[in-house]
């Protein structure tokens, strides 16, 4: 069947987007043009012209809206200027704000080293973590890359450069997510879970 | 955290599609927003006034372009008049062209009889239905409504409508799907595939 071209033009757009096959595609272009109130053209004007709407912090590059130099989260006096969170993107820092545990700032490197794809040290924000090392007031660094090859690989280069700093660098720890089951835990996550057992308190 | 006010809207509407969470929606919004091409502006151009851009056919109401009476398949000589299948959606039709095995044409219903949701009869396109059947021809109705029990209750309804007109009237077979297992199938689905077991050839 050759579908209306404004529905297969939409079909085609939605299957670009991760994680969404043919069928769901589909399925969601039908949603929208069945669902009795504006959600087609909600998402219509939230699309358009996104990029040009949303900017980067110059501070810590996460997400802010354009026009604006930081970041609600640089911004904010209350944040612990003296505690830098490193991650791999912005979606991380919105993982970690969710927690409501993280009283510090960020700093989002935009992906992780992966000599496979070619992407080096300056590729990534780096440098200007570097650069915000050395003006001082860090006292410690948690290097939240992901718990992956790269993410380990990136955090180990990282280490590296904050080295002469003299300050502190952390990583995220390693062990058995909360609510999990030992029985279907991996090798790997259980020798971490080992390796990094804690008194009871 | 607060998100830049473009790309909150965005997760928010993203969210109300079904089968995508909020986690979902959250990655969908921040892919949208690094995808290098220009996916966000097109899914915007796309999803703008879709509703307006996509009419229902008049003979069959399977959805068919603005400004046209007709879908292309009740407007194609090629296809079978004498052979009618009928769909809850048009999603429906859709799945059954990809099959590529049904020559006939079809009569989308667009629902299914559902008196815990207050849809009755005068809710779904059966009049029109019975109208096309009134009007001659048609030599075959496949009921194709989902193997549900609504869909189930919407084909016992639409056999009882339909049996003064002294025509064929079909069901879709049940039984295990192609590449299934005995083993995982359940009670219902293998009680009909052993009730509708036929003849090897």
């Amino acid at each position: 069947m050759i579908l209306p071209d404004p529905l297969q033009k939409l079909i085609n757009a939605l299957e670009r987007l991760p994680g969404i096959g043919p069928k769901s595609a589909s399925r969601l272009a039908f949603f929208l043009l069945r669902s009795g109130d504006d959600l087609a053209d909600e998402l219509a004007q939230a699309l358009h012209g996104l990029k040009e709407r949303v900017a980067f912090c110059q501070e810590c590059f996460n997400i802010t809206s354009a026009g604006r130099e930081h970041c609600e989260i640089c911004d904010d006096p209350r944040r612990d200027s003296t505690l830098l969170c490193v991650v791999e993107d912005a979606l991380d820092v919105l993982s970690l704000e969710r927690t409501g545990g993280f009283p510090g700032k960020y700093h989002v490197l935009h992906g992780v080293l992966s000599p496979i794809e070619g992407i080096g040290p300056d590729d990534l924000k780096i440098q200007p973590l570097i650069e915000r090392v050395r003006r001082g007031g860090i006292k410690e660094v948690i290097l939240a890359t992901n718990p992956s090859m790269e993410g380990d690989a990136t955090a180990l280069y990282l280490r590296q450069r904050l080295e002469p700093f003299g300050l502190r660098v952390t990583r995220l720890a390693r062990g058995l997510p909360v609510g999990g089951d030992l029985e279907y835990a991996d090798q790997n996550t259980l020798l971490r879970a080992l390796a990094g057992r804690q008194e009871m308190d």
